[in-house]
């Protein structure tokens, strides 16, 4: 991939004219706390004593403090909790102690409080580059609920925080999984099946193409990014026997797309899209539903994956699996995908700090 | 797997009763031919040529003999092809040539003409046991309309065949893969994706389910196998979330063939259903259509899997592939489904001879 190490030094000789770039390195990742009932204060704990080891991105923890160290009592880990007044004390303190940007709830609807409130206090930290990006732990859908709008997703009230702190038009976020093997995203995520056909439409698709071109541009590095895209259908509708989407919606879009330049290409079936051989003539897919795009991932890379958030004005990671509520404080849980998201929002984080220092100067 | 040599024995000596166990073993299979255009005589001819290196199990071809002279001489293959009056001549004939059982069409639409009637010539040769079984080569649909009545596919003309041939009524065909690290069918296979949800009934999925569990004992010797079922929806629905089909049809039908002894369980979400660590918890998936299945399948196993056909009264595999019309005569075209095909063909018929003559004892 292409960096640059000469950007780098540039951000790093003017730090007055980028906050972000303060002297000794980058600002740290915010890292939401999630679901107190969840993995989310698990894998976090699990992953700060791994920080040496695995030469792990600083990070801050905005959320409940006690949730934390009450978490490390139960699971017997040694992990010092430091409550901080920002995220530049974090960073100093992340050596030591696992640090901690205090946000609480109180009385009824407490936790559900917190959680929102953590998220907004860390959204408004990445856009004022307090952070250097956002790694978000699990919550359900009913946490949102609790807020002002209901939202369908973590994804999308972000989106609307995005709006609200930094202006501008509502982004569309695009969900992308990335791993080894695999970067693919859905054009439709958390919907039932049935609405799957409905919702595609010709903006939807080629603005989760687009998007996604740029961010492996912007955030991957990538020159001149292949989008593969699927069709609908099995046997991407063998010319309209077995559906009409294809015909009628995907490949027209996809030739449009092909004559503006990028390169895109499609639909194809996707059940002969994702083996090693196929993998190597892309760098992403677009599908058009959950199961299209996160079977393969979660088949080639389990807890491998990360959840990255393209479209938005600022880096947002999150592990690819839920709250897992049943086994939250019994030391099962597996930070491997969180780790892997830390990793990957330190990764694009940097990049765009860099392209955005060389665009400064 | 419980395999019993004292079965086979006694099969071998007791030809008289089991017209399929001849002296010398069982019958051969039975080939056909596929579409002409297609793939199938270039990985059938390449196949022959392994058969000793690979021990593969001795097959006639059912087809127009002159298809596949013709392919070896564009392939520079050195196969003798040798027409045979029978299958028992056939499987004589094996070693040295590859033995074909002429069936030949004639004048405008002579190929589709062909292809249909070698599926059935071979279909009424495994009802009669004179074959062992039945691998057949990719067709395309169009083949099918020029039969009497149009099939959605392959799989529905021979339950057809089958009704016509056996007698009773027509059986429900379940389509399975099966490679090494997976089993799994879809409940719907060749229909557009909106069609499916319309299509999921308890009286399918039930006959899917049970159809299944029975194959797996008396096809591949599994004796009370475990069936991981899908949902349909992201989550599988996130308890009507996300979608109601869990809640209303997939859940109870699921609890009610748990309930009558069957080793069954989910919904689950599909997505994290088919990593190594969740293949363990199961001998074979249920899914809800097309691309659930064969995605994990043909990402995990591509160009090993091989489609098996439960529910008939016969043995039927063949390879996980298409025509491939343009790579047709190039040399190009990989044998290795095809192979997996014949040997899970053989597998499965010296498995049901076996149980046939225990039972006729």
């Amino acid at each position: 991939m292409p960096t640059s190490n000469s950007d780098e030094a540039g951000g790093a000789r003017d730090p007055g004219r980028a906050p972000t770039l303060a002297p000794g390195g980058y600002p740290p990742l915010a890292v939401t706390i999630g679901d107190p009932a969840g993995i989310g204060p698990d894998i976090t704990l699990a992953s700060w004593l791994q920080r040496a080891s695995l030469q792990l991105p600083p990070f801050v923890v905005v959320g409940d403090p006690d949730v934390l160290a009450d978490r490390a009592v139960r699971l017997s880990l040694a992990v010092p909790i430091e409550s901080v007044a920002d995220f530049e004390a974090g960073r100093a303190t992340f050596a030591e102690a696992l640090p901690v940007l205090p946000v609480r709830g109180a009385g009824v609807g407490g936790d559900k409080a917190m959680i929102v409130a953590a998220i907004e206090e860390a959204t408004v930290a990445v856009l004022e580059r307090r952070a250097l990006g956002m790694v978000t732990n699990p919550i359900t859908k009913s946490a949102l609920n609790f807020a002002e709008l209901a939202y369908p997703g973590h994804t999308e009230y972000l989106a609307r925080l995005a709006e609200r702190h930094a202006g501008g038009p509502r982004p569309r976020p695009v969900m992308m999984l990335a791993a080894e093997e695999l970067k693919v995203g859905p054009a439709t995520v958390h919907v039932p099946l049935t609405s799957v056909a409905p919702l595609l439409s010709a903006e939807l698709l080629s603005e989760t193409i687009t998007i996604t071109a740029a961010a492996l541009t912007r955030d991957f590095g990538i020159g001149a990014p292949r989008i593969a895209v699927t069709g609908l259908n099995p046997h991407a509708g063998e010319d309209g026997l077995i559906g009409v989407e294809e015909v009628r919606l995907i490949r027209p879009i996809v030739a449009a797309l092909a004559a503006s330049g990028l390169a895109v290409s499609g639909p194809y079936a996707a059940d002969t899209l994702f083996h090693a051989e196929a993998r190597r003539g892309y760098d992403a897919v677009v599908a058009m539903y959950h199961d299209q795009a996160l079977i393969p991932l979660k088949t080639l890379a389990f807890e491998r994956g990360v959840n990255i958030t393209l479209g938005l004005p600022f880096v947002r990671t999150s592990p690819d699996h839920g709250t897992a509520f049943a086994i939250a404080g019994t030391g099962k849980a597996r930070p491997g995908s969180f780790i892997a998201a830390l990793r990957l929002a330190a990764e694009v984080g940097h990049r765009r700090a860099r392209a955005s220092g060389a665009a400064r100067r």
